[in-house]
Formats: structure tokens, C-alpha cells, sequence
């Protein structure tokens, strides 16, 4: 049942938050008497803050991540080795990357993965322009940060056949293996059976 | 750990939404990624109707529901029974009753129930205004209409000695009882015990 308000600006406010993922028009309408209870100057900045976000924000135009640039500053940035191209699905894979604090290259965003059941094929992604890059040269190594899913294999598969015209290029995936601070009996089976065929001799483990 | 983006526009996007009751931040990124894919035209929709909302609310002076104007449009309704007065909670508590379409009458908005471990008195509380809308005269009947708690009927039991000063004055609580639709296996014995002691004459429950 839709609840009708008897103030108009309550009902236009209830009506656009509930377009969020996941807010419905009960939960909009208590975000809405929770920020009606705020400081005005509060509210103001979060008005503003979203529509400056979506005004401001743009993409890179060398590894499409988000930006305020028409370059991002990771790919702007001469402390970072331009040699390395981590390839991801999206912006937010970047930033799990990045705040592992073990990555000094650049990256590519995909802006998703190969789903023919979505019908998202090789052409909605940014699959070609990572091709353009490689063929431009300068690039050593692409790592493949890709999920551990159905897709994320598609996807890898189909970038690593576009890539083999490319023999010098060094083309590495993420480990797969048990996550660290897992035991063996709650680890699945193929993630064991990965990690036992890719096992490491042991000194390299203490690697940073 | 606090994720840091590479984006100011970004961060602030994400502090500002983290702000919201049960947002964290990573709700806070989903939602800021979810808006920048969206149309510009409808995020901008969103930041100026929560802006707007805060600014151009008020509340009614009368019954102290949020209101475009000094006084809300139940107050100024000339269809109103201005003789009944329903007190409430809060503003959602309003809307609950409206959507009953059972009741003609006006409002009387406490902003919150006695809590004294929350450090809520009856001073925090719309219940001066309330005592004094009823000496000005002109009501008739006080439906008390709170949450069946023990903040309600603290609430409830304060106000009704307040109101004692005036005996001509009808003072009504919502029924209790078991739910529409509850069956008797499953209804907690406190209820049904009080739902036994107020029972109702049969043909009663035929009045709309």
C-alpha cells in the first residue's frame, strides 16, 4: 500500500530516495523524518554533496576509472610503474586493490564481466580499448583481477585469447588458494584441490 | 578499516551518505556508485528534494505535525472534527492513523514518550501545549492513542492526570486486543487476557 503524505515536499523527497537500491518507501520515509530531525546546514551538504557527484565525476580516459579529470590520478601519478596493467570488473575492485597497499601499477576497468545470459558480451565492455593499449605498447605485464566466478573465467579466457597476438606480454592471474585464516576442513574441495596444485615452495611465502 | 578514494568528490559523496541512520560506508559506496550510473537529471532530483525538505518544512504550531505552512492541512481543514483530538507519538504515527481512514478528527503530536532512562520528561514532550489546548476549550474527546509499551502507558497515565483537572473532558485509549487475522494458539496471554476483560457486545463488531 503507498502511504500519501499531506506535505508535498515530504511526498517528493520519500519518492527519490526510495529509487535507491534497496530503500523501500518505508525506509525512505524514515530517512527523511531522521534528516527532517538534523541540522539544516547537514542536510544542505548532502544534497549537494550527491549532485556534485554525479555533475563532477567523470571517467579516465586511459583505465575508466572514476575521476575528476579527463585522466584519473592513478594513471596521472609518475610514482606508479606504468608497466603493469591490473585489469578489473569495476571502480570498486580498484579500491579493494588499492587498499591492500600491494599494488604500485596502473589498471583497466572493465566496466563488467562476459554474461551472455545478461547479454553482456565482449562489445559492452572495455575489452577493446585494453587491446588498443597492449598494441601501443609499453606494457610488460596485465594481471587478470578477475572474480573467481563462471563470468570472470569467460572474461579471462576471451581476454587472454586477444591478447596471445602479443607473445612478449607477461599475462598473470590473481592466486587462487584458501583464504588466509581459513582451515582446511571449511575450505571447499576444488578451492583445496586448487591450492594443492598450485602450491608454492615454502620460503616464497614470506615474501611481501 | 576507513576506505580512502582517490576522488574528493567521491569521499564527501560517501561521508555525507554514511551519515544516514543504518548506512555504513559500504552501503554509503554502493549507493554513491549506484547514483553515478544514473541520469544526471535524477540525481539532481534527489540532492534538491532532500534539501528542500529540510528548508521548507516547519511544524503545525496547533497539533505540532510537520506542515508546509504555520498550520498543517488537518488543522486548517473545515472537515475536520476539531472537537476530537488524537495524541500520538510522532509524525509516522500520523500517517498510520490517516491510512486507517477511520478517523475524522485533528492531532496532537507529542515529539516522543516518557523515557526517564533516556533522560525523556514530560517537559521534552508536547504535553503543555496539549494541556493547554484543552483548557482554551472547544474538545471534546482525547483519544490516547500510544504505542501499548511502558514509555505508552507511562505516557498514557501522566497525561490522563493532567487532563483529570477537566472532567467534562471524554478521555479515550485505543482498544487492545488481539490482532485481525492473530489466531488464539499464538497470541501472547497478556493480550489475551485483556482482550477477555474488554470483550465487546457481538453486534458491536459490526460498526464500521
Amino acid at each position: 500500500m503507498e502511504q500519501e503524505f499531506t506535505s508535498q515536499v515530504l511526498e517528493s523527497a520519500v519518492t527519490e530516495l526510495s529509487r535507491l537500491p534497496g530503500v523501500g518507501r518505508k525506509t525512505a520515509l524514515r530517512l527523511a523524518l531522521h534528516l527532517l530531525r538534523r541540522d539544516e546546514r547537514e542536510v544542505t551538504a548532502l544534497g549537494e554533496s550527491l549532485i556534485r557527484l554525479r555533475r563532477d565525476i567523470c571517467y579516465c580516459r586511459q583505465c575508466h576509472n572514476i575521476s575528476e579529470n579527463d585522466t584519473c590520478a592513478i594513471c596521472a601519478s609518475p610514482m606508479r610503474d606504468h608497466r603493469t596493467v591490473c585489469v578489473v570488473e569495476n571502480v570498486k575492485d580498484v579500491m579493494s586493490i588499492e587498499n591492500t597497499g600491494q599494488y604500485n601499477g596502473v589498471y583497466h576497468v572493465l566496466g563488467g564481466l562476459i554474461s551472455p545470459i545478461d547479454g553482456i558480451g565482449p562489445d559492452s565492455l572495455e575489452i577493446a580499448s585494453l587491446v588498443e593499449r597492449i598494441a601501443a605498447g609499453g606494457v610488460d605485464e596485465v594481471i587478470l583481477a578477475l572474480s573467481s566466478t563462471m563470468e570472470g573465467d569467460t572474461t579471462n579466457f576471451y581476454i587472454f585469447r586477444r591478447l596471445s597476438a602479443y607473445p612478449d606480454l607477461k599475462l598473470t592471474q590473481l592466486a587462487r588458494g584458501m583464504s588466509v585464516g581459513n582451515e582446511i576442513e571449511y575450505t571447499d574441495e576444488v578451492t583445496l584441490g586448487r591450492s594443492l596444485l598450485n602450491r608454492v615452495p615454502f620460503a616464497d611465502s614470506f615474501k611481501s
